[in-house]
């Protein structure tokens, strides 16, 4: 038995981030991991020659202060992500080059037709309460109607509206039939809006910690190593008057109070004693996590840059949807990171491994060249079959969900609290709204003390 | 360790009839119920007069063979249920007597909605395939519209969308919001379209057995008590080469096969190893459960006939939505059935229990007089809170979901195979739909026994 303070579930960013503030005020903590790896949905794998690789979660951008202060709090830079150059598109068959965010070149009507979809969205995006999106003027409206059927009615050109599935719907890793408006519209105004989430220079992919993600959660880890175990999956939450019981199969920990910082189709997995609350445990039957293959291609140099591309592309369908440059600080050796979302990842992830590759790679050499042919190394990672992330990277809410539940993501449960980027009501869905949901839930516990004190006096008197 | 021919998880009528087909057909077979009694989401209690009450799913119609079959099997007769008189509305606050389907008084232009919008869903359920509802011809559209959006779209009268918001969104026991309007229709279609399943005679509604669901359960059981395992929450299933290891906290069954025949949201709390499909795994987290209240007001004798009403009342929005006579073939004492559904019930669910008996059997006063708030007995139950089944009655598709992972839903996982009512074409919802899953399950690996054979036979030549 493992008696300590204060209990955290879950060492992505989310836990680490509770448990690290819970210790730097002064209280023990046990983190208990499932994996036998820090980082949940960001994972750094560094190779041989020092360079590393972000096989989930890897940008920062303007406005993301909290993990912005997490790396100047263990001395951690960034550098700016690559962007010089021209970005590539693929519709009909046809490769656009094209520079800023909208590729006039594809036809002056689906660019228009983009162009207003966009503005709409953004106008959109506005009217909504980020503590309280369910609140918005028109969120019963908007909740009932999924983010497809909305980009049905709304882009008309169909490059347009593959465009948009490929970047919005692509954003939760589903198909855009599966996600509410409102989910949509909230998730992407609690980043501010869809230019900053789409946007690569001054948007959600500006810049990068140096070494990588780990560099952060390894730093993090360093400090209390002592509080983290991995490789304890947890069966069962106890509560009681005084406090609760957490048992992986190996450990039991008793504390408290809980943090619970996984996410909602993992948090499900938990047998809870005495049973959740209705609208939470009915919350964790309708958040479900969706597919993304994290790809990364390493060739000696970045050769894309001596052709004048930014190594960004789009291209709707292929096995290689996205790609963008993710080159480190050094810019050698070159890699070019491959993302693939939704219905299409869970395809390519259904091959086998040599015909994915070649997929993949015949993708990435219509597009950029017989030298994408040849990568010197090829890493994969296929979130969708990740035990202890039920999918990646964010978990969305289907229609009628975010109205009904959507309190129920923050509220404690008793001596259960909740983290995790889906918690969050700034930057839900990056590693900065992780961090963020960490920092709410120590504070949330500490504050629980204040509050039982004054109980204690209370009753003293 | 029990060794096994094959290992059935949960006793609902799903995980029943296939364990009693395969010990019909001579295999041994183990059957692991997680709570302390049979049934599932039925659940029969027999009063001490004899009469008894069905906590859960209680009724059988026309069409629904298997469940028939079964009653025949053992003996089992029905009666019709009671639908001689006037039933009652309340919209708007004010209170309608009528017969037949369509309450006409409430107002021609809502009756006239009403009936339309009843024969469009209708005429959509005939052009579902229901061996594959994702292959019908606008199944892409659907699945990307939900329900209250279609509902919102077509029922423009108000108390006609509010009494289809009852009696439609109410069947997936969730906010129409939540479901997608594929999976409506197909759900509808699978019985027969709108008229089976909202009519009471010769519908879905038609008749009860004698005894209650408890008495074909009860029957079922006593043919393999041997076989049945209470309070046996199944925590892990491997699978390996020669069989499955199914191992509850208490009890390792060895079988060559397993039936899982548990609610989707229940399947997704065991452990895998090796972890199911991507389809399966996220089919898992996508179908949810719904809330249901159904309460049973046990009177001397049911008053309301001699009033010349059956019943069968709906107040949209009332804390008592539904009524219906749920007396015994005796018709003594009078039993008056409650069913609240979705966020009603949720919200319902919530008040302390005096506070909700005082509402509820308010409400019941001003439909059916004074006598309504004096029963001799007050039965709850509340399927939100039933740790095994997630919510009840019927697990939803959201939007989305049936296109993308519908196949899912029956395709064995190597040794895992499916049952459940979800997984049922015909019937997909109702205890017949359950019956003729653990049939279909079991003849599925019956049929493996004999593809296996025939591979042992071919390697011998």
């Amino acid at each position: 038995m493992t008696d300590v303070d204060y209990c955290v579930i879950g060492a992505g960013f989310a836990g680490l981030t509770a448990a690290l503030r819970l210790k730097q005020a002064g209280r023990s903590v046990a983190l208990l991991e499932a994996r036998d790896r820090l980082g949940g949905r960001t994972f750094t794998e560094v190779r041989a020659d020092g360079s590393w690789i972000d096989r989930g979660g890897a940008w920062i951008g303007p406005g993301q202060d909290r993990i912005r202060a997490l790396m100047t709090e263990f001395g951690i830079s960034s550098y700016q992500q690559f962007t010089e150059g021209e970005a590539l598109l693929v519709v009909d068959g046809k490769r656009h080059r094209y520079e800023g965010t909208i590729p006039w070149t594809m036809s002056p009507w689906a660019a228009l037709n983009l162009g207003t979809v966009l503005l709409e969205l953004g106008h959109m995006c506005k009217a909504i309460p980020l503590e309280r999106p369910w609140a918005a003027k028109h969120a019963d409206k908007w909740d009932r109607m999924s983010l497809a059927h909305w980009l049905d009615s709304n882009a008309l050109s169909k490059p347009a509206r593959e465009l948009l599935e490929t970047a919005i719907a692509g954003l939760y890793t589903s198909d855009g039939s599966e996600v509410s408006l409102l989910f949509a519209l909230y998730q992407m105004a609690s980043g501010g809006g869809p230019g900053f989430v789409l946007g690569v220079k001054d948007g959600a992919q500006d810049a990068r910690p140096v070494g990588g993600m780990g560099a952060i959660s390894g730093a993090m880890a360093a400090r209390m190593s002592d509080a983290i175990h991995l490789s304890q999956p947890v069966r069962r939450i106890d509560q009681d008057d005084d406090g609760v019981t957490v048992r992986s199969d190996e450990m039991t920990v008793r504390a408290r109070r809980v943090i619970v910082a996984v996410p909602l189709a993992i948090a499900s997995q938990i047998r809870y004693e005495p049973m959740l609350p209705v609208d939470r445990s009915f919350l964790h039957q309708r958040m479900p996590s969706g597919s993304i293959l994290k790809i990364a291609a390493v060739y000696d140099e970045p050769f894309w840059r001596g052709d004048g591309l930014t190594g960004q592309s789009a291209a709707p369908g292929s096995p290689a949807t996205i790609t963008i440059d993710a080159c480190t600080d050094t810019a050698r050796p070159g890699i070019l990171c491959v993302i693939t979302e939704g219905p299409i990842a869970r395809r390519i992830g259904r091959l086998d491994p040599a015909e994915r590759r070649r997929a993949v790679l015949g993708s990435l050499a219509e597009r950029f060249g017989d030298k994408a042919s040849f990568p010197v190394d090829y890493v994969e990672q296929d979130w969708s079959v990740e035990r202890y992330s039920g999918g990646g990277m964010l978990s969305h809410a289907p229609t009628g969900v975010l109205t009904q539940f959507g309190p129920a993501l923050r509220a404690p449960c008793g001596r259960v609290h909740w983290a995790g980027t889906e918690s969050s009501a700034v930057m839900c869905g990056w590693v900065d709204g992780a961090v963020r949901s960490g920092e709410r839930a120590a504070s949330e516990v500490l504050q629980q003390e204040t509050v039982t004190a004054a109980d204690g006096l209370a009753t003293e008197r």
